[in-house]
């Protein structure tokens, strides 16, 4: 649905989830907007080959966010949605991933809001469904996981985060935990659930560039998580934790930390 | 990826999601395994407009399992993807939402795995993302949530389940529950997490028929779910509770339970 679409003179701004990487993972709908737009405004996790649906002349700005060093800040970001969609255009903001999931949607729909600019949300494959879908796992499963978790990593690195994870909680739980850009704090992370009393054996996965030609999987259990080395592994990266991922192993015949290379037919 | 693709004799088994409903929120890859198909097998959550993308000719087979009635068995579903493939046949296996969550995937590859037949996983849209794109708002939150639980409402009813959902536990994390399947069970779960001792006047929303025409939304606070009636709610439908939720009240002008009908620009 459209919101705020109260003047005919503004343009419209489409938040719209590019998936995880392949560039055939973009919905009908999502491609559809690319097709239609004048500006296009993405982040470091969108495949820029996506930007092959636009039109000639199309505007594109790189926004990109790296952990280290910041391209645009937030504000900036906001400013050239509103003004693109005040001087009438058609604004695609393209979103690694769906929008909804660790994304800052709230922060930019806010914006738009109070700037009185419509927009739609396009949503889009997380990425945690992506690396499922590479892996040959399902997420849930009748007998070993009634749910799953998507849950951040980089927030443990923040000293002050507004909203702690829980992690204490989240051991407890007989989920598929799905941490996202956990990679650098996976070492941490597995010592918060292992002092939960979470099970050592418990298996895990991490894998990067899940559905990208690059992608590759490095498989297991938790209590090896504690010695991880995050230079390993290529960025993004995805980690399952969870009695889930056990198949996977079995199919791959890793019963050990390994390093294997999905291939594609 | 495409598994145990050892004879070129075999048909692919392509096990689909079709996303929320929307027919263009289903992936460019899931339309292209649709214009492919020779056989579609789909379930009653996916969209049967995406038949139309199918080649004329094709053959297909509705196994939609409803809560009481089961049309056909999960060994059925087996035999007919398995025959197909075997016959050298396009097999398209659509499934509601994406494959990995709350879709009996586990059982199905585990079937395919062991008649030694090919098949991949295109993965989709999942009901939650498409519920937080309808309603405007983030699943995640760095002030308000720092992740997101996606967790079945229909275990609740099963006597026996062999791993229960841990509402306790749940109800401690300061995150975004998303309960599929959950309607008939919302009196029970609402129960159980206020016990736990969430908040009263934690926000709830259920959004039914998502990104379909039809789609409707039902906001209030877990308190008054205590007396929910899942009779006026249509199906299928996603409840949200967490504070990412009253973002969406403060926009819709609702501070009480209420049904408000989304409309389409």
């Amino acid at each position: 649905m459209v919101y705020e679409n109260t003047s005919n003179t503004l343009g419209l701004v489409s938040i719209v989830g590019a998936g995880p990487g392949a560039i055939d993972l973009i919905t009908l709908r999502g491609r559809d907007a690319l097709r239609e737009a004048q500006v296009v405004i993405h982040d470091a996790l969108a495949n820029t080959d996506l930007l092959h649906f636009c039109p000639a002349g199309v505007e594109v700005h790189d926004v990109g966010k790296r952990a280290s060093s910041h391209r645009a800040t937030q504000e900036q970001i906001h400013a050239l949605m509103i003004e693109n969609a005040r001087a009438g255009k058609r604004v695609v903001r393209l979103k690694g991933g769906d929008p909804s999931v660790f994304a800052r949607l709230s922060e930019e729909t806010a914006a738009l809001e109070a700037a009185g600019v419509p927009f739609e949300i396009v949503p889009g494959v997380t990425a945690a469904c992506a690396t499922a879908a590479t892996l040959g796992v399902s997420l849930t499963s009748r007998d070993l996981a009634p749910g799953a978790v998507f849950v951040t990593g980089h927030e443990c690195a923040s000293r002050a985060a507004a909203n702690p994870v829980d992690w204490t909680a989240l051991a407890r739980l007989n989920m598929t935990l799905c941490v996202y850009m956990g990679v650098r704090e996976l070492p941490a992370i597995a010592t918060k659930l292992l002092a939960a009393g979470m099970s050592p054996d418990t298996a895990l996965t991490v894998v990067s560039n899940a559905s990208r030609p690059n992608e590759s999987a490095r498989n297991g259990l938790l209590s090896d998580a504690t010695a991880f080395a995050a230079e390993d592994i290529g960025q993004p990266a995805m980690i399952f934790i969870g009695a889930v991922v056990a198949k996977e192993f079995a199919s791959a015949g890793i019963s050990e930390v390994g390093t294997r290379i999905l291939t594609r037919p």
